[in-house]
């Protein structure tokens, strides 16, 4: 008997014979005797064709009412999946973000939860009902319908999850878990079955799609445990919960590589104070997220600077970049959008010294020429030639022995 | 400048180049100097397919969440319009039904309006927006969706209307107005340029499709003037209003048809108090709506009661009457689907005797045999055999000399 929350993904509602599906699931664990909260996300492929839409009328869309127009997703896979679920004689009942008291800020498009009522979930569930909720919308202190961005409906789950104390927040996607690596990469990769709240933060920070990195925040500071699993099978997944003496264990518990960055050098930067803010400040205006930052001695009284973007706002980081080295007179401006990010991470890395090393020996045991380098304190990153990622992956994965994983 | 409330159905927003010819619409009514509140319909078709979706669930959907799902329908178009005004630079804001305060009953899919705050509405007014309302939809007073039943978004028009004090409600939709008669019946038929809410609600109870029958009802209990339009022409269309002198001259204003009703007569049933309700009680308990009822005298103790259906509902009323005949002793029942009701409509009725005789004149003539009868204030209808439908119409539209309108 416990008070569990599933969420669904958007494969896992993509049709009414998948939304029953869901409904199986959802009665078998009420059927144990178990209070369930179901979240939901919208149709897969639904909220990319509504945006579609919006973007015929304009390209920039007004945020406020696209959020109005998304939120037709979920409302529309909780309707359904509650008239399932009372169509095979259960009882159902759905609520949409605002219903659930899910209050955000205002930032339409990208709100962030800040508090959750939940009112009316505890009444349904009193009743013994299933309570299924709209995931990834919420809305504003006036009202508003906001959404929270792209995987919203994780953190949507676990929010929830941690106001009604639920037991535990269940992630049900189209993966069996989280894994060591991308096994499209490299076909040894194992599924993890226990990671902790900070790596599992630094894999989605590095483009890990299984969880939504504020879900993955939330769960780490309202301590809810949560399992990624599939929806198309009953194998137990990965549980994200706090770190535990076995986790540290093991030095590294997985690597994984981000081709979507693209990197810009400006050459021979004046060393005076204040520069460095004359060449992020209007990089951060334009709405662009640099990712690494790396600064060395040129010559005489000059520096090279290093910074990555994502491939998408290349092109106008480049344009802002020339325009900046002309103001500060540096001598010229780079580009390289070939290449890839590969790193390691571990909660074990912080009893572990030489973990770097290790890496670095790994990659240039096969060539592999580094580029740039960062750390955090459970994770370290290469930037490397784009043609050497998957090879850079399946040499570091055999390396730190993640092939030889074994269920603890 | 005046407060205008603007009303347009499915086939005005059916796409994005309908939308778009609604935004021109409603920006030329705001560059006047007006403040325009616009309510909206699903585009056309949305609504049946989302009913055709929960049906393939179950034949009986759960009627509270049918209503979350068919209230993303006018979601999805009042964001459209927003954000489409928005783009041509115009202030635009969408509501949905609980966001504008349209506070219903709970009875899910035919939900009544009890009260409308409007707050919001009024607030973003006052800063010269132009506020995009939801139709069709509401909220009860536990802050769960409700809609208000096919056409729904006509009385959420009026309603809003009365709770703003507008100055007008107009009502867009794919006709100039109201007509005489059905012009695919009689090409004779003439837009009527005045009618009155009287005329207009026995107009709408008769199967007119123009205006939702408790728009009229609420129109004429808080006197707004409706003007009912094309969304594709500039014509002036017809304003629905007090009763005024004008109208008086004309004896009869509009003939209408209703071929979807069903006859069924019980045949000698015993004259004793009692058996009516015996009759009507278990009919209504199925929620079946009986339109005229007339009883005759058979002979001895006997009477012959005759009443109509919706031919939708004929077979199950059929199977009652016959439960309802074998426990009262009537002796037979009889069933008849071939039937339409011919009615002529008008205020002018009132002042003028004779009506009644030149209509069943007017019918004879044709050599249409009456079936039934039944008469309110200002209307008359008679019950005849369905192939002289069309034939009945053109011959009162004649005889009442409505192919003589002329506009006043």
């Amino acid at each position: 008997m416990a008070l569990i929350v599933q969420k669904y993904g958007g494969t896992s509602v993509a049709d009414l014979d998948r939304i029953r599906n869901v409904a199986n699931r959802v009665i078998k664990t009420y059927d144990q005797g178990n209070d369930v909260v179901v979240i939901l996300s919208a149709m897969a492929g639904i909220t990319d064709s509504l945006i579609d839409l919006a973007q015929q009328i304009t390209h920039y869309p007004e945020k406020r009412e696209l959020d109005v127009l998304l939120a037709t997703g979920e409302q529309t896979t909780a309707a359904l999946l509650a008239m399932t679920l009372n169509a095979m004689n259960y009882p159902a009942q759905s609520l949409l973000g605002h219903q659930a008291e899910v209050v955000t800020d205002c930032t339409f498009g990208n709100a962030r939860i800040m508090d959750i009522g939940a009112t009316r979930i505890k009444e349904f569930l009193a009743n013994r009902s299933i309570v299924v909720v709209a995931g990834f919308q919420g809305c504003d202190t006036n009202g508003n319908i906001t959404t929270l961005g792209r995987g919203g409906s994780d953190t949507s789950a676990v929010a929830i999850a941690a106001a009604i104390k639920a037991d535990i927040c269940e992630i049900y996607t189209d993966v069996n878990g989280v894994y060591t690596t991308d096994p499209n990469i490299c076909s040894d990769a194992k599924k993890i079955d226990r990671i902790s709240y900070e790596e599992m933060l630094e894999m989605a920070s590095l483009g890990a799609k299984v969880l939504q990195i504020r879900s993955v925040e939330f769960a780490k500071k309202y301590n809810v445990a949560v399992h990624v699993r599939s929806s198309f099978s009953e194998e137990e997944g990965t549980m994200v919960v706090n770190e535990d003496k076995s986790m540290e264990r093991l030095v590294v518990s997985s690597v994984t590589v981000n081709k979507k960055e693209a990197r810009i050098t400006l050459i021979k930067v004046p060393d005076q104070p204040g520069v460095a803010a004359k060449i992020f400040s209007p990089i951060s205006d334009a709405g662009i997220n640099v990712d690494m930052i790396i600064q060395n001695r040129h010559s005489g009284k000059f520096n090279d600077l290093t910074f990555t973007v994502p491939t998408a706002d290349f092109e106008q980081a480049m344009e802002l970049a020339r325009k900046i080295a002309a103001e500060i007179n540096a001598e010229d401006v780079m580009g390289d959008t070939n290449i890839a990010k590969v790193s390691v991470i571990g909660v074990g890395m912080k009893n572990h010294s030489g973990v770097a090393s290790r890496m670095f020996a790994a990659l240039a045991a096969e060539n592999i020429n580094i580029l740039m380098i960062s750390t955090s304190e459970i994770r370290i990153s290469c930037v490397i030639s784009e043609k050497y990622a998957e090879l850079a992956v399946r040499a570091l994965h055999a390396e730190f022995k993640l092939d030889q994983l074994v269920a603890s």
